[in-house]
């Protein structure tokens, strides 16, 4: 690959551009975002040069698509490559289902699980995906490639079921996180650590989650289904012997999700 | 107040026998707990000297039950002193209720909301209260003005509202943590640190809150009740334009969670 072009160069997509220059790139970057975005992209040193998407589009072997969701759709829409084109959004089957209408160009869904509290350029990182995992919907040798170089972790998953298992990883914790913030509004004065950490990720905010919720409502209001039967169990088991064992079975699985 | 008497010398216990002794505290302190942890208290110098209950109770000023709250219950059956008796338990209906068959003595309940991950007189600190609330069930200037030295912050909290109130700021969002750490044993493989959030109190030891459940299920039962509602109005409005307010009132709540 000799010229690849950034869509929406923000966190994730200037975090690409520099490790890719970290993981030793020699090509061209090209920027393909708004004016403010670019100033910054560009006095940073995160892009060679800023184009057009059509300009940009043309000229590249690779695209990579990090705007949000919503606009990830709006390009596919309008893109005309013969590049192998790849994304970074946080859901999968609506924008693979939407790359089938690109008419040349090969069409890889990814999705980089690394990110930052605060988002922008600025922000970029050539570590970001360092030690994280980097979902393909398929193989890809000129990705995996640089995932690898990356130090990041391939995940290899079909788009509905990424987005199945990003509900449950992701997006239920987050709507946990928001109705337990909800719940204790008012409730500062004895709340602690437990409550804080709980409730850290409702600090996220809207604009990102609207797209998701619009791309995967189902599996999320499948995850939330389950979760919701899950606390119902729980309950009735409140003064049970049972509780011994579930938090043991819930605490193997918590060492195991941070690899311990 | 000339002698204090600190039944159970645990993180809490031992960590109140610290903070008096910062906060200039002159007179004896007595510990009662078990040979292996009196030993510890003694070799660290955190009591002055080890009595069994009776003997502590018989020349203590102040009685401090911080062990378990299944043995602060015990040591209520079989206490008798003149003294002001307080404790440390982390639910306070149960408790408070049996200090009512105290035949001498004073009884006001407390509860410092407070905590390290390890537990132990190793882990004792004279600053563990400081900053944090420490909720008491009724005014006690004696306890008062050690709360305001240690720099706790004071609560006043009838039992059954101190109750209902943990069971919304503790003892739920340990249960939603639990209940997710279950639902997502098998998806480390994705897994990023929104499940490492909220996964962290999964961590937590079964042995405390076997007695929290013991003690305050039916606060429990009705928050998470509250909070199952909640989450199936939030299931009903995942496609709708109500998320954008709930996601802005969640993270104010949030915000306020953190003191900002």
């Amino acid at each position: 690959m000799k010229t690849i072009a950034i869509v929406g160069v923000g966190l994730i997509g200037g975090s690409f551009a520099l490790a890719l220059r970290k993981a030793g790139f020699q090509g061209k970057i090209i920027g393909v975002s708004s004016a403010p975005t670019i100033e910054k992209a560009l006095a940073r040193g995160v892009i060679d040069q800023a184009l057009p998407l059509a300009e940009a589009a043309a000229s590249a072997d690779l695209v990579y698509l990090s705007q949000p969701i919503s606009q990830i759709l709006d390009t596919l829409d309008v893109l005309e490559t013969d590049a192998l084109v790849t994304d970074a959004g946080s859901t999968k089957a609506v924008i693979c289902e939407r790359a089938r209408k690109l008419k040349r160009g090969r069409f890889v869904g990814g999705h980089p699980m690394a990110g930052k509290e605060s988002r922008g350029v600025e922000q970029a990182d050539a570590d970001l995906f360092r030690g994280r995992p980097y979902v393909l919907t398929s193989r890809e040798p000129q990705l995996e490639v640089w995932i690898e170089r990356f130090g990041a972790r391939l995940v290899l998953l079909e788009p509905a079921e990424h987005d199945r298992q990003v509900a449950l990883v992701s997006h239920l914790p987050q709507l946990l996180s928001t109705a337990l913030a909800s719940a204790l509004a008012g409730k500062e004065q004895v709340a602690g650590p437990a409550a804080a950490d709980l409730t850290r990720l409702a600090l996220s905010p809207y604009d990102i989650w609207r797209d998701i919720f619009a791309t995967n409502a189902e599996p999320i209001d499948a995850a939330l289904s389950a979760f919701i039967a899950r606390l119902e169990e729980l309950r009735s088991q409140l003064r049970g012997p049972e509780m011994e064992r579930v938090f043991s079975e819930a605490a193997a699985s918590a060492r195991a999700l941070r690899g311990k």
